[in-house]
């Protein structure tokens, strides 16, 4: 079948054909309600049962021949991501019902009653089961494409089908780049220009994130997310789900899970403002989020481990000391790119609401500063921490 | 044009319409030379001026259509590799003079006039400049494509186009894995199998072996060569040529170093045997090939270290701290790969004439056990050692 645009004429016949969600001669309602330029997104609702789905599909643009293969192509990865997570961590990210790859459309659960994680987080709403849901989810979604998870000779064939340069250059630009040097799209407020211009001159501090920016570029370990902050991830009592995967490619384990860890510290730093009047609460939210913080390496660890040992067929790779070392450096890996990330969101581009809701200046820069300090010191003190609970004393160092 | 098999009736006509290496109206001569079973190899010559040239044909075979793909795509690998060797490191690989993906044929410098460099180390020859040969070529062969020698968009689809899954397969299996267990293909003499035993069952060394495994499965750092033993090394005085690069994909840089450098040592080893005669000579060779095995590294690292400069454009990149590191890393990877060269070679499936020439069973038990020690020590000092120099003291250690 060729591509075509769904429009709200058409989306009803076209879910009605695509998959085996509804009962035949269902009711059925269909409307495009996305407001983003790149995708279409349609909810298609039963309204007999009300249960509803969202079919989402990548627009071609109104753009000559040669620029339209960059979306579409970023959209092949996104549904394919979207599939392989359903698959290998079912119910903590989206049900998938189908994808059309000639229509470049798929079908998904509807998550309207979910919320994301960063503004729940802002809202000072807790989550239980969310670091045990967010552990298993790095653990089951990046074992499978390992060399121990999966067949290796197939592996190297998956590899080339998720190479994704486009979206890899934003990350090694905004992330891994210009948050270390003067570079004009960071946004730094006046306050803290002194601090970060401190982190420019550290060489040694630079060079460290260098070496987390080559493993990024070249340590082709399992099939990540490849953007996995609070925004990225949909939460409602007992329920997780992380979404947007189009960042996926074959990249390093600690990636996913020190871009989720990193990004819980700008909210952890900001309860100097939002719970400014009552101590007690802002200490008891910090506590969870630190709990959080560590529960998603201890659950992950705890996954993986049982998965490893679960699956491993290979001699090299079934000796306990091997697996130790694998996991001792996924540690290291997840505590230093948990500093990139919360760094990029205080000096880079691309900040978040946690921090710049602030609209006191001097709390802000204050907020700012123990961002910086715990990053640089992860950064510094990776490879040397001996276990997550030392890490959250340097997190509480710099936070009292 | 299709592809269609060559044989002496057709190769002068082809060999005409595809280069212009020979002048119009040359009497040319060509003949088929090789023994292989997967390339048909010619010989082209002028007759008039006695210059000739090599050309090699992929055969498809007498398959069914399945199982052709795999040879092809591994010409097409080898062709590819051939044509970026002669581009980034000219003179220190056969000059090419013409690439046919269709016909999957490939003109070459005719290297009559070369000895692989194995042979001629057991023949007891020394070759002035070899060492600086070696490093420049690993140096110029693979700086071109790592992140900061090329374009990283650009490298990353490179990447794909050299996923190399049934060869990489090989190297996991007969380097990595079974040297270190009790493999049915493994060739243990009976004189050394309580050495090689002591191997097996020492799980540090084996975690050491599984880590380099590791980096071999997932850096995509640089296009190595992948196979860059003295068998895949032409000689002659005062040129050096590296071919065979069939194996070639994107790994760490450490791997050809270490492969190129560990191959000198059974033949270190094998002094025992062939200058039994004359403890001066041997004495001299074996100072010889210590200088080359050091040579390789002091030169690359100085050849890598000036086209960083020279080419570094990114501010993460130009920190002259991370490249100390950098070059630390290839350093001790180099070291570690060198093991793994050797030790397979005493002990797994495909085994060396340097060692296998020595008739006296209790000679050649003592050199490979020489070989095995240094091999181990290697691999758990890697990260240790200071300097090439330290290295080299290993190797004077155990064979006193």
């Amino acid at each position: 079948m060729a591509y075509k645009t769904l429009d709200d004429s058409t989306i009803v016949d076209y879910a009605r054909s695509k998959t085996d969600v509804f009962p035949a001669g269902a009711q059925l309602e269909g409307k495009e309600f996305g407001d983003g330029n790149l995708n279409l997104i349609f909810r298609v609702t039963d309204t007999g049962t009300g249960k509803s789905i969202v079919i989402k599909q990548a627009l071609p643009h109104a753009r000559i021949d040669d620029s339209i293969v960059t979306p579409l192509e970023r959209a092949r990865i996104e549904s394919e991501m979207l599939v392989l997570h359903d698959k290998y961590a079912p119910g903590l990210a989206p049900e998938i019902y189908f994808y059309d790859p000639d229509m470049y459309a798929i079908g998904m659960q509807d998550l309207a009653d979910h919320q994301v994680l960063r503004q729940a987080m802002i809202e000072g709403k807790r989550f239980p089961g969310l670091a045990e849901h967010l552990g298993d989810f790095v653990a089951k979604s990046t074992f499978a494409t390992t060399d121990v998870g999966m067949d290796q000779q197939d592996k190297k064939r998956m590899v080339a089908n998720f190479i994704n340069p486009e979206l890899c250059k934003i990350t090694e630009d905004l992330i891994f780049s210009e948050p270390y040097f003067d570079a004009p799209g960071n946004k730094i407020d006046p306050e803290i220009r002194e601090r970060a211009e401190e982190n420019v001159r550290d060489t040694a501090y630079r060079k460290e994130v260098a070496i987390l920016k080559e493993k990024f570029m070249t340590q082709a370990q399992a099939l990540i997310h490849g953007d996995l902050h609070t925004g990225s991830v949909f939460v409602k009592e007992g329920s997780t789900k992380a979404f947007d995967p189009e960042f996926g490619f074959f990249g390093p384990i600690g990636f996913d899970l020190g871009l989720i860890m990193g990004n819980l510290i700008p909210n952890h730093a900001s309860q100097l403002w939002h719970k400014r009047d009552d101590a007690d609460d802002r200490a008891a939210y910090r506590a969870w989020i630190e709990e959080v913080f560590a529960g998603i390496w201890t659950r992950f660890d705890k996954t993986f481990r049982d998965l490893w040992k679960q699956n491993v067929k290979t001699p090299m790779e079934s000796n306990p000391a091997y697996l130790d070392d694998y996991m001792a450096r996924l540690f290291s890996d997840a505590i230093g790119y948990a500093a990139t990330a919360m760094v990029r969101r205080i000096v880079g581009l691309a900040q978040v609401k946690d921090i710049r809701s602030i609209p006191d200046a001097e709390v802000r820069a204050k907020a700012q500063i123990q961002v910086l300090d715990i990053g640089r010191e992860f950064t510094m003190r990776r490879t040397e921490y001996r276990d997550i609970d030392e890490v959250v004393e340097t997190i509480r160092k710099h936070t009292v």
